[in-house]
Parts: C-alpha cells; sequence; structure tokens
C-alpha cells in the first residue's frame, strides 16, 4: 500500500489556555471521522434493509428513524468539531506535519462543512420539504402524463439550485458550482467541449448502425429463465470477478444498486425479470463493478471521508467498465457462453455464440434513458447536460422544457418521444434537485473507455484473460489505479496518473465506431 | 383500542421567562421519545443483520458503528431533555390533565433516568470495559473448563452489581434492586415463597416421571429432515399463529430472537438442524410468541418508550404460552401432524400420533439449560435464582460457586455434572453481568399457566381451535389482556386484571403434574 504513515513529528500548538498536540487533535479528528461513518453504516444499512428484505408495514417508522439519523448526521458533519478540527489541521505550518491521509481528509471534510454553511438554514429546510413533496408530485405526474403538475415545482427547484450556486460561489458558470458536488474540479467549458465531440461522433454512428441491414436476431432473448438459475449463474460471476463474498452479499431489489456499508461489507442488489435475462446478468456486472470499487479502497482510509468513490463518474467509470468492457466483449461470453447454457432452460441451444453476441449489443435509438444500450446512452445524458444547463442560466424557462426536450431527442436519437412521461418526465434527478449529476454518467464511459485502454499497455493480454476468466489482473489494475485510492486524489489526477493523459473522449469513440461498424456491417 | 386521546386541557407552566405549555412540553416529550426510538431502531437493525445476513469481514467496522451509537442513545436517553420533559410532566398539579400514555411515559423514562444516573460515569464506564472483557473471558474458561481464569471477573461483576444496589436503594434485599430492570416490583419474598412452592412440587414430580417405566421412543426425531422442507412447516405454522408477515419475516441464525425493530416490524429467526426438526419448529413458535406481543402493542405506543413488553417475566410468558401451551399440546398436533408429515421425507409415516405426542414432550433431567424440557426447566432458574441471590449477599464467594452448583444440580435434578463447562460456566449471563434476570424465565413459565387457566373462562373451546388451527381467538384475548398494554401496566397488574389474581404457581404445577403423569403413567 502507497499510503506512508502519518509522519510521528508534531508540533504544539495553543488552544485557549490548553496546550493541545496536533497529534491529540489529529486523533480527535479521527474519532469524528469515525462518529460521521457510523451514522453512515446505519443509515446505509436501513436504506439496504428497506430495498431488501423490511416488510412493508414497517415503513413509517423506519422513515422516521432515517430522518432523524439524517439530521444528526448533518448536524455532526456541520458542527462547530468539524470546523475546530479542519481549522486546527490545516493551519499553513501544520501540514506538512501531518500524514496525507490527514491533510487530504480535512480538506475534504473542510469543503463539505464550507458547502453546508453556506445554504442559510432555513433555505435548506426549505428546499428538504420541497423535493420530498416535488417526489411525490411527480410520480403522478409522470403516471398521468402531465407535465403541467409538475412544472411549478421544477420552477422553485431550478431557482433554488441558481441561489446554492451563487452562495456557493464559481467561476464563468453558475453550473460549475451544482457539478462540484457530483465531478469535483469538471467544469460547463470542458463538458462542452468533451460533449460536443462525442455528439459528433455518435450521431451519425448511430444513424449508420439504425440503418444498417444487419439487424441482430434477438427474439432468443426473452424466453423463460427461472430466477434461482439467473441467481447461481450471476453469484459465478461475481466470484470470477474476484467479488469477496466475505465482504458481500447479493440480494435481490427493484432498482438495482451497490452499497458499502464500509468497505468490508459491501452489498450488491440485482433484479430478476424471468423473461429477460439481460437485466439481471447485467446489472449484477454493473453493480458488482461499483462494488470492487469499494472493497478495494485503502484500509488506511477506513473510517474517514475519504473511504468512498472519488466521484461519480470515476465510480461509474468502474461499473462500466465490467458492464462494457468485459460484460459485453466477446472473450468474456468465449469463456462463459456454455455456463450460461448449463443454466438456461435450452433457451441459446440452437444460437450460435456470435448471434447471441451480436443480440446482447443490439443498439437502437429508444426513449428511456436506463433501458438504453452502450452506443446510445451517452447521447440521453448529453442531451439533458444541455438542458439543464439552460435551465439554470435562465436560457431556457422550465415550461419550455417539453418542446425543448423533444426537439433534442429527435436530433440526437432520431426518435420522438410519444408523451412526456417517456419523455421530460422519466427521471427522479430533477423532482430530487439532483442539478449537476447527470454528466457523471456519460464521464463514466469515457473514463472507462480511456483506463481500458492505458490498462492494455500494463495487460496486454486482457482479451486472453476474459476467454480464461481470469479477471484477477484486471481488477488488480484497477485497484492499483484507481480503487485503493478512494478519494484522496480528484478524478483528474487519478485519470492523468493512470493513463498519462487527461480526460479524452476519442477512447470510447474509437470503441464504439469499431465495435458496433463491425457488428452492424451488413 | 383502550387508550382516550390526550385530554385537550391543558395549563401553562412558565420556564424561566418563556410561558410554555403543556402540550408544547408534552409534544416536545413524544419527539424526544421518538429520537430514541430510532436509535433503538438502528441499533436493533444492526444486531439483527449481524445475526442473519452480515458478511463476516464487516463486523469491526459495524461493531464501532453500534458502540457509538448505544452511546448517543445512553446520553440522550440521560441527558438534561430527559430530566426537564419528566419532570414538568410529572408535576403534582399537570398529571390530571395529561393522558395516561404520556403519564405512564414520563413515569417510565423518569425511572430509567434516575437508575442510570445513580451511577457514577467513572463506575459505569469501568464496568461496560469489564463485562466486555469478561464474555470473552468466559468463553475461553467455557472452552477450557477453566472456573478460576473465569473467577476474578465474577468476582469484580459481582461487587459492582452489589454497589449499584445500594446506588439504587432497595427495601430488605439488595437483590431487589436488580429484579428491577428485568420484572419491576418482583422481589425477593415473593420469588423464595413461588419458587420454593414450584421446587418442592417439581422435585418429586421429575424424580417419578425419571423412574417411570414408560419412557418415549424418540429414535424417529433424529432423521434427515431438509432445511427447505422445515423453514416451510415453520412459515405455515407462524401463519397459523396470526404473525403478520407484512410486519416481519422468518430468518436464520445461530441462537434464534425475535426482534422489535418497532411494532410494524417484527422479525423472528431461527436454527435449522437437519437431524432433529424440534429446534427449528418449537424455536419457531416460541420466537413467534415474543414476536406476537410485540406486533400487537397498541398503536397509541408506538414511538414511546411503552412500546415494549412490560418485563422479561411477561414477554417470556408469551413465548412459552405459544411454545408449550399450543406448540406442544396434543390438540395442536392433531391439526398439524399431517401437515409435518407432507414436509418430512418419511421418519413419521410409522409413527403414530401418540408416540409422536410423548417424544416431543419428553422429560427427563439434563444438565443444559436452554436444552431443557418444559418440566425440569424451572428447576435450572431456582437454582441459579438462589445461586446469585446468595453471591450478591455474600453468603455465598465466586470460589465455591462451582460446589454449590454441583450440590443444587444433584439436589433438584438428580445428576451431577461432569465439569464446569456443562455446570456454573454454561451461561452467558453472569459474565455480561447480568444478575437478577434469571428469574424471569420461571416467572414465564407461571405467568403463561396462570394465564391459560383464565383465558378457558372467555375462551372455553381452547382445545377445538387447536385442533382447527384457529389460533386467532387465543391471540385477540392475549391481545386484549397483554400485548397491547406495553409497558402502560407492571407485570402484577397485567396478570391481575386478566386472571384475577396475583401471580400463583398453582396452575404451573397442577398443568406439569396432570399432562406428566399422563404422559409417563405405566
Amino acid at each position: 500500500m502507497f499510503f506512508p504513515e502519518t509522519s510521528g513529528i508534531y508540533t504544539l500548538h495553543t488552544k485557549g489556555a490548553i496546550i493541545v498536540s496536533i497529534q491529540e487533535t489529529e486523533n480527535a479528528f479521527f474519532e469524528h471521522m469515525k462518529k460521521l461513518s457510523s451514522f453512515e453504516q446505519a443509515m446505509g444499512l436501513l436504506h439496504w434493509d428497506a430495498r431488501t428484505h423490511a416488510p412493508k408495514k414497517g415503513s413509517k417508522a423506519r422513515s422516521e428513524a432515517l430522518g432523524y439519523l439524517a439530521t444528526e448526521h448533518f448536524k455532526l458533519k456541520t458542527s462547530s468539531e468539524t470546523k475546530a478540527y479542519t481549522d486546527a489541521l490545516l493551519a499553513d505550518h501544520q501540514q506538512e506535519t501531518l500524514s496525507p491521509v490527514t491533510v487530504a481528509a480535512a480538506k475534504t471534510l473542510q469543503k463539505e462543512y464550507e458547502r453546508a454553511v453556506n445554504i442559510p438554514e432555513d433555505e435548506f429546510k426549505e428546499y428538504s420539504v420541497l423535493t420530498a413533496e416535488s417526489e411525490s408530485i411527480w410520480e403522478e405526474a409522470k403516471d398521468n402524463n402531465d407535465f403541467e403538475m409538475f412544472q411549478p415545482y421544477l420552477e422553485k427547484i431550478v431557482s433554488f439550485n441558481r441561489r446554492f450556486a451563487d452562495y456557493w460561489g464559481y467561476e464563468n458558470h453558475p453550473y460549475n458550482a451544482l457539478l462540484e458536488d457530483y465531478e469535483p474540479g469538471m467544469t460547463v467549458d470542458k463538458l462542452d467541449h468533451l460533449f460536443g465531440q462525442l455528439r459528433e461522433g455518435l450521431v451519425p454512428l448511430v444513424e449508420s448502425v439504425t440503418s444498417s441491414s444487419n439487424q441482430p436476431d434477438t427474439s432468443f432473448l426473452f424466453h423463460s429463465f427461472p430466477k434461482e438459475k439467473q441467481r447461481a449463474f450471476s453469484l459465478d460471476i461475481l466470484q470470477q470477478m474476484t467479488y469477496d463474498f466475505e465482504a458481500g452479499r447479493l440480494d435481490e431489489t427493484v432498482h438495482p444498486f451497490a452499497l458499502g456499508l464500509n468497505p468490508n461489507d459491501v452489498r450488491v442488489t440485482t433484479r430478476y425479470d424471468e423473461n429477460d435475462f439481460r437485466t439481471a446478468i447485467f446489472g449484477t456486472i454493473h453493480e458488482g463493478g461499483h462494488a470492487l470499487y469499494e472493497q478495494n479502497i485503502s484500509s488506511h482510509l477506513h473510517g474517514t471521508v475519504l473511504s468512498d468513490g472519488a466521484s461519480m463518474g470515476i465510480h461509474e467509470s468502474q461499473s462500466l467498465f465490467y458492464e462494457n468492457f468485459v460484460g459485453r466483449s466477446l472473450p468474456f461470453w468465449e469463456k462463459n457462453y456454455d455456463l450460461l447454457k448449463s443454466y438456461a432452460k435450452g433457451q441459446f441451444d440452437d444460437v450460435s455464440l456470435e448471434t447471441f453476441y451480436h443480440a446482447i449489443n443490439e443498439a437502437k435509438p429508444s426513449l428511456i434513458r436506463i433501458e438504453a444500450d452502450e452506443l446510445t446512452y451517452s447521447l440521453h445524458i448529453i442531451l439533458r447536460y444541455e438542458l439543464e444547463k439552460s435551465l439554470i442560466t435562465g436560457d431556457l424557462a422550465v415550461k419550455d422544457l417539453p418542446y425543448a426536450w423533444k426537439e433534442k431527442v429527435e436530433a440526437y436519437l432520431g426518435i420522438t418521444p410519444p408523451d412526456n412521461s417517456q419523455g421530460v418526465l422519466q427521471d427522479v434527478h430533477w423532482p430530487s434537485g439532483a442539478f449537476g449529476y447527470f454528466p457523471s454518467y456519460a464521464l463514466g464511459y469515457i473514463y472507462a473507455a480511456q483506463l481500458k485502454q492505458a490498462m492494455l499497455r500494463d495487460v496486454p493480454a486482457f482479451d486472453k484473460l476474459c476467454q480464461n476468466g481470469d479477471l484477477a489482473p484486471i481488477r488488480t489494475w484497477l485497484r492499483d489505479n484507481v480503487h485503493q485510492y478512494g478519494r484522496m486524489k480528484n478524478p483528474e489526477d487519478i485519470l492523468k496518473d493512470a493513463t498519462g493523459e487527461s480526460i479524452n473522449p476519442t477512447y470510447l469513440l474509437t470503441y464504439l465506431q469499431t465495435k458496433y461498424t463491425n457488428l452492424y456491417k451488413a
């Protein structure tokens, strides 16, 4: 492991009349972070339980408990102790005497503290009530295809987010202030450039795939595949991925997720559709990628605020790496197609590996983001990014959003949403106030492709390893270059140190062009 | 439901310069209790998870989280808010304007507050460290049959408990102060009388059963019975008991327990022994009885400190009621023997109901309390009670405990423990400092028998209902007479109101005499 232990050289500083050594402050700071992580573990478990095992009648009392713990956690994070510890540890003359972990943790917590206390308490409370209400109104609006019902809520949420950006401060663009929560260091300038390049490469590629005469046969995908057999296969694949079952487990849920209670307890959930095995298998591999990240965070960071993913985008890069570059690759299925057949009830018996491979990589424009394939997915993200940026600047009014949405779907995907439920109302992100979140998903694709390219330099036998089901060297490379650092490094440094360059979308574009031109060539 | 709503008549009282209505205080008090119960839910779930689903590597971080939450919960319970609210609400002129729930909750919390703050903080901390250490030393001592290793720890624990009794205060006997934690209102005088009567009735009955020539054939009990089938049968029986699966679930564990996160989420766990189906079945029925209690606490008490069992003894009476008076009765098996056969792999095919019934009610003196049958169980408790009472008064020195233990086992059960591991070292209660706990188990038997007798007045068709698998009227009677009250009433009032008399062990003695004389008659 790369982290130097704490240096052992300590200076003294006075705190009122009491002389406290910096070592005492450092120890107290780590205790303070353990308290925060204790609340997070309890809240995490209440969430996991609610989504996997909890009996339904208990939900009201459980929500109250969760709400109370969240309030206490927030109070502790924004307490005077947080300020005192981080100020003391980050004083100019101190930092070189402290371990890098302490300094990075103090900086991270100080930033979270400042962002939280910069929002006036009244506004924060009002916003919490608004988003809770907005989520429930949105569900109804979505069910009834009624955008007007949701519109006033979204208008308020947008104006809150504009004010938050002002409170937090930003350079050049208010949206930059919002991005900081999800992808520290990312800016509108960079995103415009990245996403512009991606969009220009993807739109013609999607058109050519759509108009290709070589469309895959997918009918055999939808046969009955019993849940327990899907689970058994999912477990085999997680094992192959080197997921540590002594530090995790696989459960069933409605909306799959991975959740790290602590790095030694990182749980994966998946959903089983008995008429479409892809939901569970690719869901498990995707969430397994997230879980491997958290299981492999350096033990030096456990219990600190750094024991988490570096950003939403980097986290997503790990899930997408496994889902697409491993799980949707031909070498992976050269290894695992027979295993899949052994669990299935004969549905693949007359299907060649090549036909199967094309079917599971079918790409076609579709309306719903979470059902999109790897080729078209980023276009769903780019259009949301462009729209939410315009909402924040005020260039686009909320009332005009449905029309703007429709225009962009037609331009980028060549299809038209028949209604708002399958359009602008489809995602929970805006009703819940998560402006700045969407770009992470596409960044994850870009990062994943770039990491794959860099990995090939050190692990040239990548395909061979997948063919052999020997995924340990792949995980080791990701652990050494990404996982272990947790939040010690920012996303940009992780990428630069691992790949030798800044974010570059050409690797993703080249990968997609090669893969899909090949798959769909007539 | 029997609880009057809050009266709506409020007076004002001054608090410094601010005038606070008693209604405001009452509301704030209920909010305060919700905070306490939020911590309890989170801790409960962490416990449940640790014992059912949690991956093993996560245990260290989880224990730290649990320890932190327990500390915060204790701080909140012993906070100045607790004192302020309970003092204000229990002021003489206030009580008649408040709802009975408020008054009872304030009294209960005030008592817990006072007991906690009466122990000097330093001693409490020292005791917590001691018992944690003692539990781990005890495990080793038990494994190595080494009482001397454990002796100094137990000596310290005993002397702490003596001091605690002094801090808490008591009339007549220091052990009364310890009993109060587990069975409010119970005293040594009463227990000496009750347990004396019980012992005198049981010892000769055990002797006559042991020497009877009509011993049951039990060989067929130990055939292979697959876990999933045992689980299916257990689920059927819980359903029959009217356990609400929308407010609970059944999971597997090593040491079975029932746990109420809140009254709408009360979980049962059981253990499956594939070579002895009785472990799971009777374990499930027993824990199911505990769970029915908590599922049926009045909704008026939810989220308050009253939303729990009235005492350990009353709680145990509910589990034992179902385990013995329902689950080990002939009418119950008249209904369920065929069902059991349908899940088993033929092991009962040549076994008559009568033979089966005798086998599952086999009674014989044994060394280990938790494996004892319903006839001999109370004797295990009585001897522990007598010993721990003498330890607390100092009449018995810890070093003489193994000898005193052996003497009593021989006198009451007619057998001799071959070593201390199967004797004085068998239970976790003393290493963990739970002096005053053991009597609850025997009290549960006495209460259960007395409740059964009273129930027959209102539900004379008890046997018929069991034969029909219609257990709802039985649950309804227990709900109306016991469950709904939670901690609103003390154990003695529950018993008096339900049965018309104070605790009386003759019902248990008569039941056991009738049942076992009948079963073992030559």
